[in-house]
């Protein structure tokens, strides 16, 4: 809707395979038609490829077969693979790789959320492989959101991605199994379970289906990660263990400095 | 204030060593006056003790030997060793055990925020040690707050409580330590922090004075979660080694089950 607010959009056509996301978009007035792949390319000025990374390295290949003039724009939360994908394709320059960091551990057209990428930063990875034209109309696109534009390489892009994103959504996916396994037994969580326990568990809930490809394709990354969170944790246990409260505290303190980052 | 609001308190007191603290609690209108702990412990007939729980044994006694009829509750995020601590305390009838289950990542007066504890839950531990007036006039002030009361011994507190709370604490102070160790050098992950990420770290902003004592009183509950939580990551760390796409989808759809205790 916004796109459209902003002069960016006279007319949203929309391409799902799933009849009830076809139907949803319609009635929530996201799209103003729902039309297959090619004739939605072929009509289209703009192309925004908003689906799991596992069907993007699938999709951005078959769509860039088919545009001319068009300007095409991914919504992935990797872009290594992709990118390397498609980096000999014939039409690479009219692609733009684009991850606005913005989600939640909802999916499909009712997951809209108005004015939600507003003051959101989006990551435009290698953007001198693509086409001068096409950089700058997704960043009139996204400055028109009122989003930061950041420009990386696809490489700084994923070793990024798994510090602020992806190890978020692993360490939640494990503690959410850690209290499962633990308390399956037990109403006594549903009714304590506070503020505090569901921030870190929220993402949790988030769908497998787009997960699983977005760790498959960062691999490396998440693993290097996620082993230097097993010794910070490491740390902690080694702490309460020898009942080190001065370098428990000193850790905490340390982990204080988070406030740099996050307001 | 609520407790003003519900006409549970006619005069608020306030007691507290931190001169600035003791300012801001007048300027905030958070209290009528604020006095030394012998004088408002004599004018009170309710006694709430706000303390971290490591200075909480100290002046849980201290109280004690002063009160005669008035109650006395706690708001302490763990209860074992203070309930144990009191247990042949000629006043122990004149104590309540209470946990209100919501906070912030914030400490001091201007931290405090009004209908806070409105809907949410405060346990009530060991209540038949307390005398039947104390807890009725403990209920009646939470159940004017409108807050859910549940009651459990001592030792179930502790044990949930490590995993409703004080694992998502670790986890939290541990990401934000790997963050911030892998990171050190880059203005990258500032910009790219996102509303998934700052979800997960935010406890790690969470006052080490206060979280130590917690760690330090409910340390072997917090051992068993935190080896459980490691053991969690270590099947994602090795689905990721081994690449078993299949295992790792099944340990996430298995952690969506969360959203049967969170919304």
């Amino acid at each position: 809707m916004k796109c459209r607010n902003i002069g960016m959009a006279g007319k949203i056509a929309g391409v799902d395979n799933n009849p009830d996301h076809c139907r949803e978009a319609i009635e929530l007035q996201l799209v103003d038609e729902m039309l297959p792949l090619e004739a939605a390319v072929m009509q289209s000025e703009i192309i925004i490829l908003a689906v799991p990374v596992g069907a993007l390295v699938q999709l951005l290949p078959q769509v860039l077969d088919l545009v001319t003039t068009q300007v095409v724009i991914d919504m992935g939360s990797t872009k290594s693979m992709l990118t390397q994908l498609v980096q000999d394709h014939p039409h690479r320059g009219r692609f733009v790789a684009a991850h606005p960091m913005w989600g939640t551990e909802y999916s499909g057209p009712s997951a809209a959320v108005g004015n939600a990428f507003e003051q959101k930063a989006v990551i435009l990875c290698d953007t001198a492989a693509s086409d001068t034209d096409a950089v700058n109309i997704a960043k009139e696109l996204f400055n028109g959101l009122s989003m930061r534009i950041i420009e990386m390489d696809a490489i700084s892009h994923d070793l990024h991605a798994a510090y602020v994103s992806h190890i978020s959504h692993i360490t939640s996916f494990a503690l959410a199994n850690t209290v499962l396994e633990k308390e399956r037994e037990d109403d006594a969580i549903f009714e304590m379970a506070s503020a505090g326990f569901e921030s870190t568990v929220r993402l949790a809930k988030s769908n497998p289906d787009m997960w699983t490809p977005i760790l498959m394709q960062n691999r490396e990354n998440v693993l290097d990660v996620l082993n230097e969170h097993i010794s910070q944790l490491r740390k902690f246990k080694s702490c309460l263990e020898k009942e080190n409260w001065e370098y428990l505290h000193e850790l905490m303190s340390n982990a204080n400095q988070i406030r740099r980052i996050i307001q």
